[in-house]
């Protein structure tokens, strides 16, 4: 048997980025998981993200801090009030969206990558669902894997890197779906931006109501019971 | 007179950030510096950007920390000995490379810019005396650029981005006698990738010979009086 794959995989401790991670597991990727607290409000996730490593088996799990919070300019990062209750399908980037996140989040990710001699990077973006982020949209994948090769000492060397977004296109009830298919405990996971201080889901941000409608949609149930 | 345009400055302590910034500043940028602590062995620098911070009369300096000495494989981030007395003309990337570095530089500039509604971005990297790092080429500057306008919602928004990278085609003799017309005091800068531990420069790593070799081609005395 050839050695496996290695891929660096971006893991937040959410229901997305555990999918993503899994879809590249049961594609024979050995998995080398990133986790960034980048100065979020909902730290909780951190602890989901160690959960949901030791659940995917991964090779290494990296944590690194990185304080995003200092630039301010998100309700993820503290910058005002996470919006509660908005209507799902508004357009529009929400106060959410956390400046350049995921371009950080890649560099960091390529960055290990390189080390690793990994040409693959997973991350659990989705363009559906995706709430109006810019940097959740398939011509940004596409700009950050041309970035990557010529950032690199791998890319000048006649390596390649390549963007895993299996995700994309899903939506929320695809992604639960295909967990589900998978034998994922999304139990491990944590989705709210903004938890009461006991740890419990708010039901109101746009992520717990993005995961119940997801739930909801697919005729499963979440075993968070976030509805 | 209208408002001064905005720029976030990458500012390392060295040679070329404080050029790069002087140059931005003499074309009517109010300047943000930011600082990013990344694992760096030669840490002194850090001091050097508040130097040139405070010497340009910057608006705001931020520092940040990073630890990609976590990731390994770069000399410059204590994974291996900074070699001494290399042929500095050498071809191929030495191991002072640090994976991705400018990427997760350039990646955390973007995030502040956007917040700050600056639409330039300013690093001092230079294509010629790069000592063969790959995200040094103007290739590289272009599609980073690219990338910034697909992942930021001001550029959704119909904003721009620009990345100047000023240096770019000079040599570290054209840069030092640019910064001497600026009226740049280099005596503010450090350069030693492996300085001494009472903070003397080692005057043998590539950055020291290169930063030897400019002043001399250019007929200037350096204030560290490197040689």
């Amino acid at each position: 048997m050839p050695p496996a794959k290695r891929a660096v995989v971006l893991l937040s401790g959410g229901l997305d980025s555990y999918t993503a991670a899994a879809v590249a597991r049961s594609q024979g990727y050995e998995l080398f998981a990133l986790t960034v607290r980048y100065g979020q409000i909902h730290a909780q996730e951190l602890d989901a993200a160690r959960r949901v490593a030791a659940a995917l088996g991964v090779e290494r799990h990296q944590e690194l801090s990185i304080d995003l919070a200092a630039f301010g300019g998100s309700a993820l990062t503290g910058a005002g009030p996470v919006p509660k209750d908005r209507p799902l399908d508004e357009e529009g980037i929400p106060p959410t969206y956390v400046p350049a996140r995921n371009t950080v989040l890649l560099s960091l990710a390529l960055a290990w990558a390189e080390v690793l001699g990994a040409g693959d990077l997973v991350i659990g973006i989705n363009a559906l669902d995706y709430s109006g982020y810019p940097d959740c949209r398939p011509e940004y994948v596409a700009a950050f894997e041309r970035l990557a090769m010529l950032a690199t000492r791998a890319g000048v060397e006649g390596g390649r890197f390549r963007i895993h977004a299996p995700l994309l296109d899903m939506t929320k009830a695809d992604i639960v779906r295909r967990g589900h298919a998978l034998g994922l405990d999304y139990g491990l996971t944590r989705s709210c931006y903004d938890p009461t201080p006991a740890g419990a889901p708010c039901r109101r941000c746009d992520s717990c109501r993005l995961r119940a409608r997801g739930f909801a949609e697919a005729g499963l149930v979440d075993p968070l019971d976030i509805r």
